[in-house]
């Protein structure tokens, strides 16, 4: 294909894939396509590790890294209690003070203590919360929440001969633009809303990704085929990549014919040969329908789209605490997540059912496990049928 | 264009037209798509009228008419209170007796009182509740949510030349299906997930509609662009039209380029030039934006989008009684908002703040008042443009 896009980022097809697995991203590049690796699970010296493995793999070809860099510590659910200690962490949390230490501190007590009694009600080993909250992973799963680790993020990425560099929330701040045009790297946005699209092309972004309500992850609530058109003609020239629920050729093609100059696409790798997603996951989503995601904060703290599983039924459920903010909520949801997964993968039931992770509602047509260069292919000979068969329709005339 | 579904329904393009305004629908038809006149709110007489308007202004040109056949009748946030008249009242709807009397004794009383001190709230002049009950109106309201006044509707239909019957919610019952299949009138009905569309084939349907959670009115969560290709897998060789959020040429191709042999619009003609949609809620609807509807039980009982308002942020809110089931909200709801829209039109602000209707998520890309021929032209232009464009894709390669 001939599109601007193409031309711009020096790739075969305008198919743009955000995947946390490096051996996505770089079959991906390899097929045609552009990986972006998603930078938030890692703390900079790991994402110095994969960027110089993808380095290693693409022969230069085009890739790219997402980093999501925060806003304000949300509170929300954070009831400072004035005169204790852990008043003292939430007020110092909430103006952005102390890092990862004031945030454990912040969260309340009665978060911990439902976990616990989630993990009790499931069978599900008690982790040794105390321990966790002072481990390596901890420290990691914090680290790229706070401004300082996100900085210290891009300028690893930006080190490496990347051809973008993307924020996957809300609109990137003036020293990742800076940093960014500095570099001569383009800039990416992800927005849900035509609003969102606006102040992000004025903050400098030189493409928008408008992903739609049925996207995995964090997402608004308008829809793909609404939001598309209405990015499209609010930014104009600017191009326009159209994400949320997108899995297949003739969903690329339909893309396009609503004015997007391709694509970027999230849940589809994760069902990926590659992908890192646990096999019991895997499972659940290859066997999943679109009815089977649901959008909830319980796993970040902010609306995100994920499997329907026992978490998001406790959590959204009457004897829920209720989800924090960002970060608090990821802090307590990931440390907890990484339990499961490793007691589901050795067989524990109540950790398969709570086992989940964040998806789109297009996990309805994800129903075989290939090779990220085979989804690249046939997404690309499916958006040719699909073409042909709109061709088809006008000829007649 | 010439397709399959062009061909069978006789008509020049693929657009089907669902309005409840008989000019819209004879509009659309004459412009060459297909108009589908919503019966629901219509007695038996007035609909012969509206269809023999119709039949003298199409020339014998193709039309449908779409029938809400009610399922059983759903008793949520009835409680029935044994011993006292309103219960014998409660018990005897939820067994489907006694008609609209019935069910209109049915409706507990805190919901009139919260109704009642909405209109104080809001400072909207009182309706005569009790004299509403007994009206021709409220007759109007009731007659077509119970079985027998949605099988006259059907009957008073197929004595028309109808070139199509539509079930607007659930799979038709038997009595639509032999009935249209007895006239040789093909039969379509709405679906939002690809489960209901396999059940509608076996109930006999033609002419499936996949509509996507961001439409107007009854509707689902998952969203088009990934409703329509799994109902079409599901369905084949069984046409599917895509609906939910279409309101532009550009959606039409996508939807095409999906699957879908052609597209369902409803929410595009509520602001034309010959829609009867109050003045002040078409001016509401031609400044939203697509943001500005809510998935909402409050008007019906079932959730249906519709714009917010303040009568969707006082039922949604923490002093509602919560919305009744199908059909009993339906009748607390349409009294009122006739008497909103009655007085909003003599210019009351706060009936202005309250009224509402349905309507979906495109209703940010519906930003000007046109004739309905127009809305068609312009479809179909900016359809052959979209085409065009995915053509220059591909073919430079």
């Amino acid at each position: 294909m001939r599109t601007e896009v193409c031309e711009r980022f020096g790739i075969e097809f305008p198919l743009f894939a955000f995947s946390h697995c490096r051996d996505v991203v770089a079959a991906v590049t390899n097929a045609g396509g552009f990986g972006v690796l998603g930078a938030v699970a890692y703390t900079p010296a790991r994402l110095e590790e994969e960027l110089r493995w993808i380095d290693d793999h693409v022969g230069g070809r085009p890739y790219g890294v997402d980093v999501l860099v925060p806003g304000k510590i949300d509170m929300a659910g954070v009831r400072p209690r004035m005169g204790d200690g852990e008043s003292t962490a939430a007020e110092r949390a909430g103006r952005g003070e102390g890092g990862l230490d004031t945030m454990l501190a912040a969260v309340p007590e009665e978060h911990w203590t439902f976990l616990a009694g989630l993990f009790e009600k499931y069978e599900v080993p008690l982790p040794d919360f105390e321990k966790a909250k002072k481990t390596r992973d901890a420290e990691s799963m914090g680290a790229q929440v706070t401004k300082e680790g996100a900085t210290a993020l891009i300028d690893v990425s930006l080190a490496h001969p990347i051809g973008l560099i993307a924020s996957a929330l809300g609109t990137p701040p003036p020293v990742m633009v800076e940093k960014a045009k500095a570099a001569g790297v383009p800039v990416a946005a992800l927005v849900g809303t035509a609003e969102h699209a606006r102040r992000q092309v004025a903050a400098g972004v030189d493409l928008i990704v408008a992903q739609g309500g049925e996207a995995g992850g964090h997402t608004g609530e308008i829809s793909t085929m609404v939001l598309v058109p209405e990015v499209v003609d609010t930014v104009a020239p600017i191009p326009v990549l159209a994400a949320g629920g997108i899995a297949t050729g003739r969903q690329m093609a339909a893309s396009m014919a609503l004015g997007a100059a391709g694509v970027w696409c999230g849940s589809v790798w994760l069902t990926t040969e590659e992908a890192e997603t646990p096999p019991h996951v895997k499972a659940k989503m290859i066997a999943a329908g679109s009815r089977d995601t649901i959008r909830s904060r319980s796993r970040t703290g902010k609306p995100a789209r994920q499997l329907k599983s026992a978490w998001t039924d406790e959590w959204e459920g009457p004897a829920s605490p209720g989800s924090l903010g960002m970060p608090l909520q990821m802090i307590v949801a990931e440390g907890a997540m990484r339990q499961i997964n490793k007691v589901a993968e050795s067989g524990n039931e109540g950790a398969r059912e709570l086992a989940n992770y964040f998806v789109g509602q297009c996990v309805g047509l994800m129903n075989t496990v290939k090779p990220a260069r085979q989804v690249v292919y046939d997404m690309i000979e499916e958006f040719a049928g699909a073409v042909d068969r709109l061709n088809t329709i006008t000829e007649a005339d």
